[in-house]
């Protein structure tokens, strides 16, 4: 067996154990109050809108196709079928710089008809976060690398680094945002037995 | 600090278990010959497509631009520009149950036209591992859960569990991707060197 | 002033005269049968989801951004939010060939769950017709030139002649779908007066 | 025979009588230098990429599928494979009020790579039109009713006008589209024919 061959499978190990790394960085509260906005959004019949550029987009949308699994109103900003939002409705937006203007821009939008909008980002001082009402930090980059454009990089071709410190943020992403999916599945099965029994009893 | 957000690092720390233990359990020689198949094909100015369905194919589109960072001629089955393939061409075919009919019939008429197909699929014995030229398992479902189709999965609305074990060939496989992307990127960083050297010398 | 840039304008006349023959040539039963279809399905809140591929999809998809524009409940199939569909939900599938098989394998599902399909192609005796609950001819192709599989054309790169008779299928069907939401709003416009004249009433 | 279903129709006529005053409108010229621009590109082996926002993104994509056919290097804006644009490459900008955030970005980000802009646009006065090194004109809304970007657009619901007049650019620019590209059909069959024999002779 050539050395080779194992490089792949360590580079796994590195980002399994990067993902254990982070799993102990993230803040409870961010998660909570994720979590409890979220599930007054399906309670209130309110809408999601999920926002990402490039990879972060393509998390985004495997997000989304959970949340609309688990009941949610949820759609996906640049695909054909994407409603208005307004008052209450929540923005998921999701950037590792929290610089990205594509994303900057809907959250802008969103703000103004008093949407609610949680950024999901690296950076905590970045103009994604700043706009938010909620922001959950996720480690990635270690310094704000890319202050450029997303749709300008897609122009220039200048893209993210390859090495492992560029893919850290999105594979966090990635088994971050399927963890929340699972918990929101956990607490909702719950909730839809509660309601069922409710539901019956009403009857 | 309530049990309930402890739940979501739970999870996250369950899938970074998972993924170390698919890094012991993937095969080397498997990685090996993908590897030189894609590194091959870089070299013979070939074609990849990648094709996938959901959110094995958002996997499919992530690992798909990273692989057109580094220098390959890369298309997605689906997206507006999608040119013919032919000879030597490879299709990078991902489907977690091997059952996907997408999938399935993209990889039955790329074999007519002699590209060569690289599965990616937990089920050995699966259609799609039967037809692919060369076979990568990854460990996900622990049995063959779906048959049905994916299109008529998104009719019926009937989608894969949302449980753990449904998400895990999802998790695995991304972090998989993103560690050959890695891998190739040192490897080709190498070659480039030795290209540049080579070229000097030959001006 | 040079023959040759005289072509394009008179590329344009002869889609143009083709639009105003395809006008003559379109059932006004198949058009009011589809219109009271798609009416009915707003009233009774039920969904629309398009489907088509190629530059068949493109066209869906323009149609599917204007039915939510008036107020329908519709989407794209093959985008991240599709939800189910079922019981008197109709699918609007379109394909000039009647074969393609996307359409075909999401139209069969979508009978076996009691959706409506409301076919739009050129040829009446296609598989997509004969599984319709309704169809519309467009005219287009003069014969059944393509049987092939989109998916199966995609991978070997056989595509649509580009002689304007290929392309005269898309753009009678753009006209034709601006047309019918032309008519849907001028109808939904008279709905909406009368909904407000009674809810005015009512309060 | 209702007088209802023959609005469908109508509308037909109309949008079709609208093609055929677009078709003397359009600029002789304007499209003369842009086949020339895009003949060029592809004997230069160079880029195109083809940028647009809602429905004229639609028609971007229907574009770009015919251009792929015909041999051009070109890619569509937003999916996954859009390598960089550089000097010489061409960005294909559409938009009919000329104020698309999206398309504006994009066309500042390609001139600042010396990328050539052909713009399409209803609006000679219009931010795009001025970044442009070319552009087409073609007819639409009678005046700027939109300053609102399409992102923005996409957030708040507001959508453009449905009542014909709003369809008008679109259809006009799809009808536009074939048509350039039947003629580039034939100009490229003649080229290719001239290719070949030259190439025999050589031989």
């Amino acid at each position: 067996m050539s050395s080779q061959e194992c490089l792949v499978k360590r580079f796994m190990q590195e980002m399994a154990y990067y993902i254990l790394y982070a799993a102990k960085i993230i803040s409870d509260n961010e998660i909570e109050k994720a979590m409890d906005m979220l599930l007054k959004n399906l309670a209130d019949c309110k809408k999601i809108l999920v926002v990402g550029a490039g990879r972060s987009g393509l998390a985004a949308r495997a997000f989304a196709m959970r949340l609309m699994h688990l009941g949610f109103s949820v759609y996906v900003l640049g695909e054909t079928i994407t409603p208005a939002v307004g008052e209450d409705d929540i923005i998921v937006a999701i950037s590792g710089s929290g610089s990205t203007k594509l994303v900057i821009t809907a959250a802008t939008a969103a703000k103004d008809v008093k949407s609610k909008i949680i950024a999901i980002t690296s950076h905590p001082e970045s103009p994604l976060a700043k706009l938010a009402d909620h922001t959950i930090i996720i480690p990635g980059r270690t310094k704000l690398a890319y202050e450029k454009d997303y749709t300008v990089r897609q122009i220039l071709g200048e893209h993210e680094p390859l090495a492992p410190l560029g893919t850290l943020f999105e594979v966090t992403l990635n088994v971050f945002l399927d963890s929340l999916v699972a918990e929101l599945m956990q607490r909702l099965g719950e909730t839809e037995q509660d309601l069922k029994k409710r539901h019956a009893t009403i009857e």
